[in-house]
């Protein structure tokens, strides 16, 4: 069984926590859990109805009386990040997720342009038959907030609790997977990220790894999560997260070496999300390679968000508000094969 | 109409051309065709019988008619790169190549260990329909020369006939895209490559940027193909290329600063083929940033060898000779939506 040195406080005092900046430079966070600075985002949602499947998150949000962060709402459903483009940019988009699959696994997308409730599921079953995202889905309400941007600028940094009146018959929604299934998967395997127990966002870091290009999407590089190891643990991590390929699957980088490799400069400031931290308060990386922690990397949602943004796109372009993901009908069981 | 600022010669005198020494230090080389110092593997194919199908090179392959490369031979039909492992490592060779789609491109494998004649295709059409590779098919004698290793020794520098005695119910057989169709394309566009022109190999080199581990196929990185064009052909290029989705699609980068962006430390010195040249002798690249032609990137099909010769793996590893590729049945506008 996997414990840290010590069991973490149940309530993190906010004075020893030194906050390191967030800086949001991209259109929505991932569906990573939202920084702790961000009163709005946290806002937990309330335990009652106790929301056990995707349909009731999505039916909440769709009549509002669901509108914060779906973090551990409908255990081992996949949730998803949403990006909606404007017609124009779909085969490039489709293009750059082909390439680029680990870190922009691509689970479903409008069946035709306009379509918000008709979705084309790119998910198979173990066996390979094809599996619907949801039955029941519509993609302008049922997220529990929104971001909207013109001409690549963000209206406004309150979101919005639909976008029916910024649908158009020309746009197309892209439902993109996150990695809260292999998280679930790692706490299952006695290998909880820390960031989880400690109740903080994961770290998130921009690479030097280029994106493989795809049309009007060029220059992007990889983002990637970080969570702390032992250099013991890594290979079970490896293994539990392997099956999870639409979802980021496993690490693509770990040790120092690997952050190296990434173009990672400084462990300790993470481009998007929280610091890694001990239980005194300090970072989990203040010794760095002398420590007993090393980082390991995952592909990050966050990547093509960033490349959509990098684009300089014309026109209306949505998505999701940070943390506030659409959750699914379909479950880790039924497109992983898991242990 | 692309042309090259004079006609190059149409016999090339050897003299003029210093030869750059190939680091052959993976397996074989991919589909790209060998060096002429290879003078095995440069012996082109009888201009009689006129191959026009993927099932005619086979079937003299299979009868030891045709132990030449295949480079030109039955054009618009694909033809693939051929890596045989034992079954222990096929799974995470499969997630290697769904990870790393773009140098990495599966067309098919056996259908089960062992299986040298059925074969599971990934390819489908423009429409989605799943597509069969070669209805009649020898994994085991259809490339016209072959290569086996042992514990990851080259057991002989001399291609085989075949590997009859060598394959086992354990092995499975995997063919991966290689980049002749978008050639044909390119020359068919009016930007023929210039190493095409120039009757000489593709220059081929190692970057840093490291490929999605995995399973036990860890620290490889993208190995590209490289070819030079003038900075307004470059956006025609990836328009040409792009629509190949399985055999490598569009440029990962281009120019001075993508080469930089790579790794690539001297552009005069690729590590597998040939060094690009104009019609003096002396190299494209040699006045390097202020030339009238910039480097145009690929990834290539001796990314997954170089990755399994990285691996380490115990056993017999099989894979087709330098340029004798398996030419299939399907033919490039069967499976991509070209213009």
């Amino acid at each position: 069984m996997y414990t840290f040195p010590s069991p973490p406080p149940a309530v993190v005092p906010q004075t020893i926590f030194p906050r390191h900046p967030i800086f949001i430079s991209t259109m929505a966070l991932s569906c990573s859990r939202v920084s702790h600075q961000d009163q709005t985002d946290t806002t937990m949602p309330s335990p009652s109805p106790p929301f056990t499947t995707g349909l009731s998150v999505r039916l909440a949000s769709r009549t509002g009386t669901l509108q914060t962060v779906t973090s551990g709402l409908a255990p081992t459903h996949l949730q998803a990040n949403l990006i909606i483009l404007p017609s124009r940019y779909a085969s490039d988009f489709r293009l750059l997720c082909a390439r680029n699959p680990v870190p922009c696994p691509l689970l479903a997308e409008s069946s035709s342009p306009g379509s918000f409730s008709s979705l084309r599921s790119h998910l198979t079953s173990c066996s390979g038959v094809p599996v619907d995202v949801a039955a029941d889905i519509d993609l302008r309400r049922d997220a529990p907030g929104y971001r909207v941007y013109r001409d690549g600028k963000l209206l406004s940094e309150t979101e919005q609790r639909d976008i029916v009146a910024e649908w158009t018959d020309d746009h197309v929604g892209f439902l993109i997977g996150c990695s809260y299934s292999f998280e679930s998967a790692l706490s299952r395997a006695g290998l909880p990220p820390r960031h989880v127990v400690m109740n903080r966002n994961v770290a998130m870091y921009r690479t030097s790894v280029p994106l493989c290009p795809a049309g009007v999407f060029t220059g992007g590089t990889y983002v990637v999560s970080m969570r702390p190891y032992r250099s013991a643990e890594i290979e079970r991590v490896r293994d539990v997260t392997r099956p999870f390929v639409q979802t980021h699957g496993e690490p693509i980088a770990w040790g120092w070496e690997g952050s190296k490799r990434l173009g990672i400069r400084d462990i300790t400031r993470p481009e998007w999300g929280d610091v890694v931290l001990r239980e005194d308060g300090k970072t989990v990386f203040r010794e760095e390679e002398d420590g007993e922690y090393v980082p390991v990397f995952w592909g990050c949602g966050v990547t093509p968000q960033n490349a959509v943004m990098m684009a300089g796109l014309g026109g209306t372009v949505m998505g999701h508000a940070p943390g506030h993901m659409i959750v699914l009908d379909v479950r880790e069981g039924g497109v992983f094969e898991l242990e």
